[in-house]
């Protein structure tokens, strides 16, 4: 190891911890820019001395005090909902996450029969490494660590949103760009502690790890990825559990609140309005976060794992392996910093970097971007697509539905070759690891990506806030701006994900076909061929359950809030305080009953179909699941976010062809409507899941290839 | 070659053209039942005098003279239409295969550089086969030759349908039963003449080929695939223009005459109700006849061409060979027989056939059943799952669109299984061949399923007859039962289509890589990767374009029938009669001119991908397209008829639950309206095209494959 080679390990020891304070520090400086807007309304009225803050109700002769003080107590009944629904959550996942983790270790372990002694390497069969057991032992370890830092990411994400909504509300009475600045600070917030917790306790892992396994790179780096299934898991949950509770919530407020009580969307008078609020911070907020960290925490778990078995593995190249992490460090601190992102250049001199794995990293950032651009697109009212999705909605729900579900599987076309094409050049330039590389390059925005993907539940949330604290429509008109602008957002933010999903999961499939020591997966072969179409069936399996839960949950949603508009006299003209307890309730109970079967669907099928089937069938499922999931994936958040702006396109009047449209309340908006209640579970529960689906099945086989491996196959030996 | 041989060998060559002709034979005595239901209204009157003929007529007071002669106009009227459409149709379409044939000559002949010196075979290098330009010039000759029955095949049924629908009408006055015997008749007419002739055609086919290829077996059926790519080319332009064409003016009508008007389904005063029942002829008749011919071609050819590869083209057995011609016999005159057709006992003494071969056929068969057992299931009104959609009507448009599509996602997984099983099995027992063998399984009930399939859209004209002619609302309750049935039927048959769409294509996909001397098609080969992605991502591409085709027709045809409300004072009325025939144009414009684009799609795909990018990538486009295409169609297909019996249950009201729901007009049955013109484009138009575009995409390939392997891969050669 020549010194050059020493100081660049050095540099790397420094760089990666570094990178994440920098990112946590970031973080904590954008909170403490939010925690200026005050909730109190003393300090709101001394606030009035400055000159630059010119309110809205000063003009309109609101009572600012009263205004600030309902705004504080809606934002902590929406916390305190989305608290105590998360801590519910928890608790069951808990118990599972346990089971599991029990699970990881019998069935690692059993591979070698529970021996302690030290056995041939799987990739270097003359030399010795650590047992089996080890590896079970530690793969739990990691796969609890993951899945706790998964579930601190979500929650604190959540934290941050709710101390955000009422803020963000409060400085909309300044200008639409003081709200947009909150909210997005606050996007911010989460997003740098997200990413730099993940890098940060995977690198100690990591370090802690090495001081047993030494230079057995394999052992090592074999057991992290438990870190990214750990990570997964709690993703799943977070968004399938998430995804129904804010959709039921939303869907049964908006059916009896909008269609049939012709009230505004969050007005108070819905016993709903609390519930669907609460599901903004839950599903959005908690849920992708959760998801994203996950993406992450798999991404560098693959690009470990394939170099831990590529030539640098060999090599004893320990920086050379940690270059997934230094991407991911560079991302965190160039997006801490005021340079134009699209712009920056890429120097990395420590790293000894090929100009091969430069060109992946830009091609993942380069097809990201292509996906953002297309989503853009199909999805924000600026363009032709939403407009014509609008338009359709002249002949009623029906042409709207149709255009709507053409849209979403036109918006597939672009994306998909981009994805290819990053695939084909990424692996001709570094075989699997360029393609884990690219995934991590399209990644290294996640800061970024979470940023923008949480400004827009925040600014729904503050458009609902100033409605419930019957704040000026020009607040409301101002929140809603941003919050179309956060539907585009959140869906470029969704196929950000997905692309990295698609990416991430071949390279984890790429690691789990060298670790079961398969040397091809043929289609030909009926075992792997009736893998592949199975495969391609589970997305629509899945999405089949997890549309049907957010169906009938809202139905009982429907019949809760009618029931309540039924019985209680006063609610329809504000004497009588609707009970959102209840409503919170069912959201709840639903959310958390039917999370279970989507949930146990993703997590069995791999190890059903490793045991009994065996590793071909198993990588034709993890092949058919991929390239049939990203489609699903893509199309269903397209669609949810195409409806969900074109009805906002209408609303806004924004030029003639909208206003012929409009206004609120005309046919085509109720169609409008109709789209966007379809949309909410497509683009919220079942799109967002899918691209978790395929990246859990992934990781979790290749957790467990070593048992597959072994003793997979059941039925075929038995027959 | 034995005795028993030889006389087998002769057995062979009288059963199949027996069967073929016992077919049409039976088809002629259907047709002849039918025609005695006499359309004049002097035969009418004197069949009065018959004892059991009791017509609603009478009972009603309603003048029986005029009853009839207004259906005998409008059946004229629709039936003119729908030839004069198919006629503009098949001249377009005869344009492209004119030119397709000229492609396939230069293509096929340029492999050796249009020698005409004889070379060594592909298979058996030491042996000559015939100069690559003779198969380039049967092939072209197989490939018209397919496309003129497949034509046929659909004028035909049309012509039928027309024949049949006012005769059902007229029927349906005498009882329930007497309109179904009539209604399935001529679907029966339909369905054994489209079976025999397939059959006929290419048993003659082979037999003069066979002159010129003598024992050149793999030459003889290289070139036969011509005819399985000639009758799926004019099914996918039959499927896309008639599809588009029935759902644009059914979609129109609906939407201005039932949600805006407020006037019944096939209202004479509609103007766009004449289009409407003249697209359920070229679409759901002539199409679909197309379609399954075209199914029925491409599997015998499948069949056949793998066998000349396997060991009885090498043993020279043209009996064995011909084994699949044999299965397709059995299944006629079975189909023929009275015997209860799921009991029948499979007997083929003279085939010698193998245990093997029987189980791939009784595979085939099974899965073929649990497929349509479990469309029945999920489509039916009789069972929850159509009636748990009806119930979400109550919500409105957007649960049972929620509920519909979760319903469509669900009924794959069956039917999935049920073809992953199939595959294994008939693989595990007989290769590829198996497979083959299995779709022709399958297929063998193709007559009785062309007959059902067909009974549906004979039943709906009939309803819309008597609606227009002004007929009892009881006569049209009778047509709207045989019509409920006929969704599970045409979905039934559709489940069919699309799993033997999924045997067949694996069959046809398995027979190009052996052509194409691929000896693996690695998923893990980026090659092959981003073909699999890319062609799972075709589907969704194509049903975009349909979808979108289908709205925009739709929209054109709402304006058109909207302008002719407006300006037209006695429409409402019914003092003035609406100008059918600009919505007729309307309709037969759009659908030409729509269903370019997605046909180029389908037809260029297999094209440039194997040009340019070559076989590998080839192979992953077509399993890519086979295992994502199957998804979506099965989903497509019952979620349309699912929204459609919604409706029909709520109008039926044949129980509580269904009356709770209703009647016509209420809000429920609206969203069940909007839910039922949404699956309209999805059942009828994109849904059943895509089995098309499975087997399309691989046949072509297949007959492509020499040119592929000799001269395709373009791009990667230049780089």
């Amino acid at each position: 190891m020549g010194a050059a080679a020493i100081l660049s390990g050095l540099l790397t020891e420094i760089l990666i911890p570094a990178a994440a304070v920098v990112g946590i520090a970031f973080a904590l400086v954008q909170w403490l820019l939010v925690s200026k807007v005050k909730l109190s309304p003393e300090d709101s009225a001394s606030s009035k001395d400055g000159v630059s803050d010119y309110l809205i109700e000063e003009e309109e002769g609101l009572n600012d005090h009263n205004v600030v003080v309902k705004c504080a107590e809606i934002q902590s009944a929406i916390s305190e909902g989305a608290t105590s629904f998360l801590f519910t959550e928890y608790k069951y996942v808990g118990i599972f996450m346990v089971a599991f983790a029990v699970l990881i270790f019998l069935f690692l372990g059993s591979v070698e029969g529970f021996s302690t002694k030290a056995q041939p390497c799987t990739y270097s069969k003359d030399k010795y490494c650590k047992p089996a057991l080890a590896n079970a032992g530690f793969s739990t370890i990691s796969f609890l660590l993951g899945a706790t830092t998964s579930l601190v990411s979500g929650f604190l994400g959540m934290k941050i949103a709710t101390y955000a909504n009422a803020r963000t509300t409060l400085e909309a009475r300044k200008g639409v760009g003081k709200a947009f600045i909150t909210a997005f600070r606050s996007g911010a917030v989460m997003g740098f502690l997200l990413a730099a917790n993940g890098l940060l306790v995977l690198y100690i892992a990591i370090n802690l790890f090495k001081l047993y396994y030494g230079d057995d790179w394999e052992g090592l780096f074999e057991s992290i990825t438990g870190y990214g299934l750990g990570g997964s898991s709690m993703a799943l949950f977070g968004r399938v559990g998430g995804g129904i509770y804010t959709k039921a919530a939303d869907v049964g407020a908006d059916l009896v609140g909008k269609v049939e009580r012709n009230i505004p969307e969050d007005d108070p008078r819905n016993p709903a309005v609390i519930a669907d609020n609460v599901g903004d911070n839950v599903g959005d907020i908690a849920g992708m976060g959760s998801d994203l960290f996950g993406s992450y925490a798999e991404s560098s778990c693959a690009a470990l794992v394939v170099a831990s078995i590529s030539s640098f593995g060999v090599n004893h190249d320990f920086t050379a392996m940690c270059y997934p992490l230094l991407i991911s460090s560079m991302g965190i601190i160039l997006d801490s910093s005021p340079v134009d992102f699209y712009n920056f250049q890429f120097r990395c001199p420590e790293a000894e970097m090929d100009r091969e794995l430069f060109f992946c990293v830009a091609t993942g950032l380069w097809a990201g971007l292509v996906i953002g651009f297309v989503t853009e697109y199909y999805t924000s009212n600026a363009y032709s697509p939403v407009q014509d999705v609008a338009d359709s909605c002249r002949t009623g729900a029906a042409t709207n539905v149709i255009f709507g579900l053409a849209l979403g599987y036109k918006s597939v076309i672009i994306p998909i070759f981009a994805i290819a094409i990053s695939i084909f050049v990424s692996f001709s330039l570094a075989a699997m690891y360029g393609i884990a590389v690219a995934a991590l390059g399209m990644l290294s925005t996640i800061a970024t990506g979470l940023a923008i993907d949480a400004y827009g539940p925040i600014s729904d949330n503050a458009g609902g806030i100033a409605e419930m604290a019957g704040m000026s429509h020009r607040i409301r008109e101002r929140t809603d701006a941003l919050d179309a602008a956060g539907n585009t957002t959140a869906a470029i933010g969704k196929g950000f994900a997905i692309g990295s999903a698609a990416l991430v999961s071949l390279a984890l499939f790429g690691a789990f076909v060298s670790r079961a020591a398969i040397s091809t997966v043929d289609v030909l072969t009926p075992k792997v061929f009736i893998g592949l179409i199975v495969g391609a069936m589970l997305p629509y399996w899945f999405s089949a359950m997890t549309m049907k839960s957010v169906g009938s949950a809202a139905l009982k949603m429907v019949e809760e809030v009618r029931r309540q508009f039924n019985t209680m006299p006063g609610l329809m003209d504000g004497s009588t305080r609707p009970d959102y307890a209840t409503c919170v309730k069912i959201s709840t109970d639903a959310s958390i009953k039917e999370m279970i079967p989507p949930g146990a669907l993703v997590m069995l099928t791999p190890l059903i179909v490793g045991t009994f089937f065996g590793v071909e069938t198993l990588s034709g499922v993890l092949a058919g699941s991929l390239v049939s999931g990203v489609q699903i994936a893509i199309s269903a958040s397209n669609t949810g976010g195409a409806w969900d702006n074109a009805k906002k396109y209408i609303e806004a009047g924004a030029s003639d062809h909208a206003r012929s449209l409009g206004p609120k309340g005309s046919d085509p908006h109720k169609a409008a409507v109709t789209g966007d209640t379809i949309g909410d579970p497509l683009k919220d529960t079942s799109g967002p899941s899918l691209n978790i689906l395929i990246k859990l099945m992934a990781v979790e086989s290749l957790v467990f290839a070593p048992f597959f491996a072994t003793h997979g196959g059941l039925l075929f030996k038995i027959f």
